[in-house]
């Protein structure tokens, strides 16, 4: 299969959880601009979330309770389950490249705006890249005191990783709408 | 600078680091494997540890208050600092790689052990390569109970982890001497 027809199929599947609103809302501008690119196209994206998760070791047996893309409230954690974890997860995305070229440019510009989890792997079609945040937060619900500080403390976390995020959107935006307007420029 | 002096010029700074017994153990035995591949060296290593942090946003503010590379007891986390984070964090390998291929290759075994976190990203010279476990725990000490429990549930991730790099050591050491066996051989 070639690059284009894989990213073909994957842009139809996209546009399916599109559609049934199975993507987090902060993500979309980002996927959207970074599937513009010719050489590049998404293949599983998350603007970072807060998470509860019954965790039994492997990741295919653990079960998500509750997950948050937005910072929460206190009520929002009421009546966890006494085996559950609560967890804070960073953005993260998974991209494929045409070539090392594409890739490496986009991990540049990932690395410019500060994030520094993240590489490519070189797959059968083209290139495999992942891009993450940095925030952490993960720990037992039976060994956890759930107060307001603590809901401070996710939310410091969130708002970090939405900041890191923003910075990443912007970058992208002002690459790929100069790429645009400069293939526009051409075809004149 | 070549690869070559590159990684004559690292390998001795992990001389002096180790006379000064600042390589934690866990790491020494892969670490001398990688290096004795010719197209690899390693830059920094960590084998995973269980981390008392004063967190000040940024990395570089950021105090360690205490370090184990091993599993802890209840009395190792008596009397922590208010503000402090306690943390685990998996182990993490940075590697140079002379070019693409070794790079892919190294990262396809990673992979096969179920290292599943990292990626190389083009530098000036080669490919900069980072592996990472995922185990995860990080909390505000102030929000955490701190008795057998939790011990036991960092200590279980600790174990996970280092499940994990045992399997990782054993493909890298498997990997390794077939090829001084060979480069032997072609010697001979």
């Amino acid at each position: 299969m070639s690059f284009d027809l894989k990213k073909k199929a994957t842009l139809k599947k996209l546009d399916y959880y599109l559609e049934n609103q199975e993507v987090d809302p902060p993500a979309i501008p980002i996927i959207k601009y970074i599937n513009m690119h010719p050489d590049l196209f998404t293949t599983s994206s998350c603007s970072g979330r807060v998470l509860v998760l019954i965790d039994r070791g492997k990741k295919i047996d653990s079960e998500k309770y509750l997950t948050f893309h937005r910072k929460i409230f206190l009520e929002d954690l009421k009546d966890l389950p006494e085996d559950s974890i609560l967890r804070v997860e960073p953005f993260i995305f998974h991209i494929e490249a045409r070539n090392i070229d594409v890739a490496s440019e986009f991990l540049q510009r990932a690395r410019l705006v500060g994030i520094k989890r993240g590489g490519m792997t070189k797959v059968k079609i083209g290139y495999f890249i992942e891009i993450m945040g940095n925030v952490c937060f993960s720990a037992p619900v039976k060994n956890l005191i759930i107060d307001e500080s603590l809901i401070k403390h996710i939310n410091m976390l969130m708002n970090r990783n939405e900041k890191m995020l923003n910075r990443f959107y912007n970058s992208i935006r002002i690459w790929i709408e100069n790429l645009v307007k400069n293939a526009n420029k051409s075809l004149k």
